[in-house]
């Protein structure tokens, strides 16, 4: 199913410029090099603009946001809504503080995104204009589980219809939408919660996934969610028992990513098509 | 001594706002996830009075100071006193330059702290006004041994009661003290100080277990102390001996804390209370 | 050949000072440990030059710019100078926009560097005034193999004896050259360029290896180009074959500083000296 969008990342090496906090960045860049891209971070208004017009995706990441990179953040979208490119929204924290929340709304405004990606207390907050995030972690009573998704695939995909963007949302079960087809995955191991920046990895990824595959962004959002969880799988499943950590297996999340290929992917994906 | 602190701190998730440098942040926020709490990393003046309002402990380290997170730094400690929050300072580097002993007089005098923790050379500059700081490490002349073990939980007796804070100097040897009781702590690796950040993960442990235990101070203090030393101990031992380094050791230092626990603690704590 | 100035490294305990990058900046940090040095990251220009003063070295590395730091770098730069301190800078992305040129050649006004270390694409902006900088990598087409080897080293020298520095250029292979005496060095595994940092560890371990040797540049950069390199080398000799990846590399390449002797690299470098 994603044979093609993945061989696309691997032959394509796909420049990712993200704007992004200074708490994953590095895991970041890490996972977009294991994926065959190639990064660059860079947050400066006075630059963005040249830096978005070397670059196949633009991935804007609030994690840690002020004013001076709030304003890089815009004019790197709308450069890269210029030149077509994709862009793809992470709005860590969203509804944790009224900078975040304002923020938003103003980047939706100002930017067309390609894909946004949040946690499901995140993506409520901009559905619904208010949510419960604590944190940058999803609130508890906020669980994609059985029972909620079907709730959530209908919000996620009017979400998806008002915006324009493809919505992915994470958890123990990851929703992709367009708002006309769904994917529902169900790779990653619940130790991708207990690192920093597994949902930053994300965005990064689907960056340079969609990067490679600009007219596929359903698919390389899904297969991008997918192999990231499979990554999770794999990596847990090198653990020690009683030695390993999360120290560790956030070092063999990257290893995975790093040999992802399209047998690994297709042995490994876990995801229906609704 | 310390199973009830502990289990508190896994039990209560603490959600901790960490205002921290940039060199040693990921570290920071992985070794919170570790120990079973959730870390939130923001600074900026306009959010940090929403952020801590959500948290349970705030960690001030300084690091890689500059003005506008100083201002957000005082503000911050500010909302956390006025929600009764534990607020732990890393004075890191205070002695080094201008802009950092005057940063940490500045924070003193308008924040009230729970706890302060540092190298003996930055707890000395405090002290004393003045001090041997050599950068962000402490200058050899301060080393905490045996011989000046005594004078040391003299002074930062001292500290403690004029700060009214627990005052943790990291070393060889660890003291934790609140003026009237004092923890010498043994726990611990020399190549703890051959990584970076092992201070900066200190002091957000402590904000970690500091926020699950409010009323406990002094022991949550401890207790964290005693524990990242007992990681770093578990971290060595399972280091290959020709070709494993500081690298790995990193790695195993988070993995340790992911797997302790109150019988792990129980066994290797090592500490007496005078 | 590098005995001596390892052993300084060593014995010297070089301590660091790094303006850098918010991407890369732990790794930085970690491998001037790993080489027996102390780094500080330091970038507020009210304190950089009492920071220089403490410290034998001065990195200055331009992975994420910002007009603030600018000035500091400016600033620091100056004091290094005044102090007769090794200054090495590492012009990332330079090309890549209008503000990354500009800094560099405001830079190379401003300051006399005592080392220059960069990709191929990024030295040949310098030397002709534009160039093929793809983001932060190496264009394709600026490989530096056998063929254009000879060219590299005739635009390196001219370029050397312009700036009065040492200039380094890393790929598949190294040229380090004074104007006079050129190192080519063959250290290092292709995985290098797979993990980010690479480059800003070479400068950040050029530093500490300057640090210690400030008579001797060129030998001290050299010797810090084939060290890494070698790291490198024997990072890829602890890889798993089906398992291990980029996240376990970066790893092992800082447990490889780590355990650098004078032994092991007499037996790994692999230069020769025209």
């Amino acid at each position: 199913m994603f044979d093609e969008v993945l061989r696309n990342v691997n032959e394509r090496q796909p420049l990712v410029h993200c704007i992004t906090n200074y708490v994953t960045v590095n895991d970041c860049a890490n996972i977009v090099l294991a994926c065959g891209g190639s990064p660059i971070m860079a947050d400066a208004s006075e630059e963005v603009e040249e830096i978005v017009a070397l670059c196949t995706a633009l991935v804007i990441n609030l994690g840690t946001l002020n004013e001076p990179v709030i304003r890089a953040m815009i004019k790197a979208g709308k450069q890269a809504n210029a030149l077509g490119l994709p862009v793809i929204l992470d709005p860590v924290g969203v509804g944790a503080s009224k900078l975040r929340t304002d923020t938003v709304f103003n980047l939706l405004q100002e930017v067309d995104f390609s894909v946004i990606r949040g946690n499901i207390s995140e993506i409520k907050t901009i559905y619904q204009g208010s949510g419960n995030t604590r944190g940058v972690d999803a609130a508890p009573e906020d669980r994609l589980d059985g029972e909620n998704v079907r709730n959530i695939i209908a919000s996620a995909g009017a979400l998806a219809v008002k915006t324009g963007a493809v919505i992915a949302i994470s958890g123990a079960t990851d929703v992709v939408t367009d708002g006309q087809q769904t994917y529902i995955i169900t790779n990653g191991h619940p130790m991708m919660s207990r690192i920093t920046g597994t949902g930053c990895m994300l965005a990064a990824v689907i960056g340079a996934w969609c990067g490679a595959n600009p007219g596929e962004l359903l698919r390389a959002t899904a297969g991008a969610v997918s192999a990231l969880g499979l990554c999770g799988e794999v990596a847990w499943s090198r653990l020690e028992p009683t030695q390993s950590g999360t120290g560790s297996f956030g070092r063999y999340l990257i290893d995975a990513m790093s040999n992802m290929t399209v047998e690994v992917l297709r042995g490994g994906a876990k995801l229906e098509l609704v």
